[in-house]
């Protein structure tokens, strides 16, 4: 077998990370001592990294990023190049999306790029295709338990990497019943592995998933199958992934994107573990901040334990921000929601080629807004040379943040509390849109009862889930360009994913197709 | 980084190999120099190990298989403690099968084990996934080719790993089109990845993969999409795996299973690679010999330049072989049809507890059908124990054949000869049915001449395809209990798979379900 030492290529530079067994080890660690180490004895100081969130404005449409990504590597290389130990920890692109060629991948671009980028775009990492295989075996477990009556309804959705529109409409028992499909990073089994921080959790959270309906009364993963199954099918999906940048700097990545019809996060233990090691833990969160922060903060930070971030990064292209004179207003409320809730953020003005010359009337405009001074520069084709000296405000604003500080700005759980007040409260905070413009479908008040009535039945109240917001990437009310006094949102309908413990409210911005086009 | 090192597990004993560069590298090292290295420096000398075909009885069902993997890590351990380098080329098991419980894994038992069995049970390679996802995408862009017009029906199935009724029947455009799906192991992308021996034939192939039509004539993948975009996600599937015994033999494993609905043997190059670095290399081929080494002999020798056995071993089990009256012609029918090939075959019985008592009588059964001597034992009880005293006259054979004997014997190739020739050839050869006994349905001849015009306006004859039979895994003819000289073979349909170059051809005991049940 040695001889063959030389063709055994694997990944090149990539690892995965057993993170539920690192975290346990650290666990073990301080309840053993108070000078913590790693459990294989080597002297490895733990550390406490704090977590800077990196988002962005709302994008002019969902194929558009605002360049979170490269910013994220450019930040790191930056800070690590003035001495401090940075990381940051990325999303994993969606393969499908790449595929179909409707958005670029998600690792950067130029001189603010991954090494080997494309083992993540293209999902060599094999962790979408493990997700959408164990959700789809419940499911095929499902199909089974309807041929035999034990099962009248499948609620659960296949999942699909790439876009396809026929499997939109799929129908089961002779065409009787219907299945639907969604894309595999934004599946409920996506969200456990993104939620969960231990083995044990993930079997709970798998067997806790609602499969389907036997006569009205919800069945749940766990009396279809032996739980276990599913958890060995996932194999190292539950592994975040280790990679460079082309500078050198280490990054994580692991779990999915599309913070408009998901949580959109990165996983928890991930951002976890890369604290354990590092001072200062980059946690990239998006589409905009009224997707990826808003998601963070009210549910990674304040119902699930996640670390409140020591300040934000806010990314923006010179065009997004002032293009568009209808939309102008949406950066600065961006900015002012986070500095509201005790979040310093700093805007950074993502340039593209011949956008150099607009950095002063930027930094003027900026100025007149109240922001933090903004960093500024052409990451794709600087890096982190264009952030380097610009860095000295953040620094000091990350520094001067205890962890006894962050600990005490994290809101209390809303668990328990009714939904329509927490959408009110999420509205409110991160759309701008108050209560009494809060507008409801006719479909909203039955769909939120059925909802509360499956919950019941289930054995746990529809308030102890977390609301996930639902919507288009590229609106935050049902319309953006209308008056500050004018702009409403509408609830559409709800979706229980009792696993992830999540409640999904899809509001009428929200994307009607299960799968997008391919292009 | 290297502070992880420890928490770092990827797949422990598994590695993945680059077997189409190692294979280059032996192309380039004979073109270089009579005395054969590898590309390395290092004085390896090249071997040129002889191939073993392990096949088997017809099993009595399609969920009981008749130990084939488990005489193959036995015959492997018990030949490497006889001081021999041998090795074996196994298919991955299905995981969507292990996972819905119709069949064991495929990874032998007891003590004649793979060391971490529960990686290849449970698709931990990933192969399956990633061809899937490979297929899927070119579908996905067939779907949205349709939408433009580009496109009216689509023929390429959608693949899946896991067994669905629902996905039996999906429709595209509004529901008018309709659209197969088939389980991942069976999918044209599995063929081609088993039969390609470099990056450029699989490139070539897959392009050349017929996706759907545009008005009646036939539209390529490669005239869909940029063909390195399947390449990219096929990633790492292109790799056999490498893996262990329990005993410590190099184990090889690569591609898929069912030899009854596809070709059911392992990649080529996996085999071609254990020949340059083994004496010994047992490949699998099943269910039966009447379609696992009827496909090598028929597909991989004859028609795609794969090594001529040396030898077989041809597994069954005494309920088998002895049990049913009207079935019990079947085992002595496998031996004396590779025997007539020129064929050393070697009966191995596979015995199960209870059942040592028998081995006189089964010993006496064989020298009445004048059986070389049979190799028997229980090697789930005694894994390789149970054989090495019995292998003298299997190792002598297998000394006695030099590669030019070997490859005197390959047929020459049937490319260009007519469809039914080449069936009547096969199913006589195979199956025992002589050619005046092989029926047609009405559907057989419109069907023939349907895929004879898709191939001459794809630029090719029908005739150059080598042919797939299509069939239950439990019979070979219509009906296997009746008389020898009643019995009939019967043509229902044919089906192209252009990039592999092959022809399907459906009997009417194939399976009519395109996905299985899950149990």
């Amino acid at each position: 077998m040695s001889t063959f030492d030389t063709f055994v290529s694997a990944y090149g530079p990539i690892s995965k990370v057993d993170a539920y067994g690192f975290l346990d080890s650290l666990a073990a660690d301080s309840a053993n001592s108070a000078a913590a180490s790693t459990s294989t004895g080597a002297a490895v100081p733990r550390k406490h990294g704090k977590v800077v969130l990196v988002t962005a404005d709302t994008p002019l449409k969902a194929s558009r990023g605002e360049g979170k990504t490269t910013a994220t590597v450019a930040l790191t290389d930056a800070l690590r190049a003035r001495g401090i130990d940075a990381t940051a920890v990325l999303r994993q692109p969606s393969m499908g999306i790449t595929a179909a060629g409707s958005k670029g991948g998600a690792s950067g671009g130029g001189k603010a790029s991954l090494k080997n980028a494309e083992l993540a775009d293209w999902g060599l990492f094999g962790e979408m295709m493990r997700i959408a295989t164990a959700q789809n075996l419940i499911v095929s477990l499902a199909e089974k338990a309807l041929e035999e009556g034990k099962l009248t309804e499948i609620l659960l959705p296949r999942v699909s990497e790439v876009p396809s529109k026929a499997l939109r409409k799929i129908a089961v028992a002779g065409g009787n019943i219907p299945e639907k499909c969604v894309l595999s990073p934004t599946s409920e089994m996506m969200q456990i592995v993104t939620l969960s921080k231990s083995m044990d959790e993930l079997a709970t959270r798998i067997g806790a998933m609602i499969v389907g309906t036997l006569n009205g009364k919800p069945v749940k993963a766990s009396e279809l199958t032996d739980v276990e199954r599913i958890v060995t099918v996932l194999g190292d999906a539950v592994q975040p992934a280790v990679l460079e940048t082309e500078q050198g700097s280490p990054i994580y990545m692991h779990c999915g994107p599309f913070a408009n019809v998901s949580i959109g996060i990165p996983s928890l233990v991930s951002v976890e573990m890369a604290c354990a090691r590092h001072d200062i833990v980059f946690v990239e969160a998006g589409y905009g901040a009224d997707m990826g922060a808003q998601k963070w903060l009210d549910i990674a930070s304040r119902e699930f334990g996640a670390q409140w971030p020591v300040a934000a990064i806010v990314v923006t292209r010179a065009s997004t921000w002032r293009d568009d004179p209808s939309l102008q207003w949406r950066y600065p409320f961006h900015i002012q929601r986070l500095e509201n809730v005790g979040i310093p953020s700093f805007p950074l003005l993502n340039l593209w080629e011949g956008e150099d010359d607009q950095v002063p009337s930027l930094r003027a405009h900026a100025k007149e807004q109240g922001f933090r001074e903004p960093i500024a520069g052409n990451l794709f084709r600087d890096g982190s040379e264009a952030l380097v000296s610009q860095l000295d405000e953040f620094v000091e604003t990350v520094s001067a943040s205890s962890a006894a500080d962050l600990a005490a700005k994290v809101p209390a759980s809303t668990a328990g509390q009714g939904v329509m007040g927490k959408l009110k409260e999420i509205i409110a905070e991160s759309y701008g849109v108050p209560a009494d413009r809060v507008m409801e479908k006719e479909s909203f008040t039955p769909s939120l009862a059925a909802a509360a009535k499956m919950a019941s039945l289930s054995g746990f109240s529809v308030n102890d889930l977390a609301v996930v917001p639902v919507k288009s990437p590229a609106t935050m009310t049902d319309d953006d360009t209308a008056e500050a006094t004018r702009r409403t949102v509408t609830l559409k309908k709800v979706e229980i994913h009792a696993g992830a413990g999540l409640l999904h409210v899809n509001l009428t911005t929200s994307l009607t197709t299960a799968m997008p086009k391919i292009v």
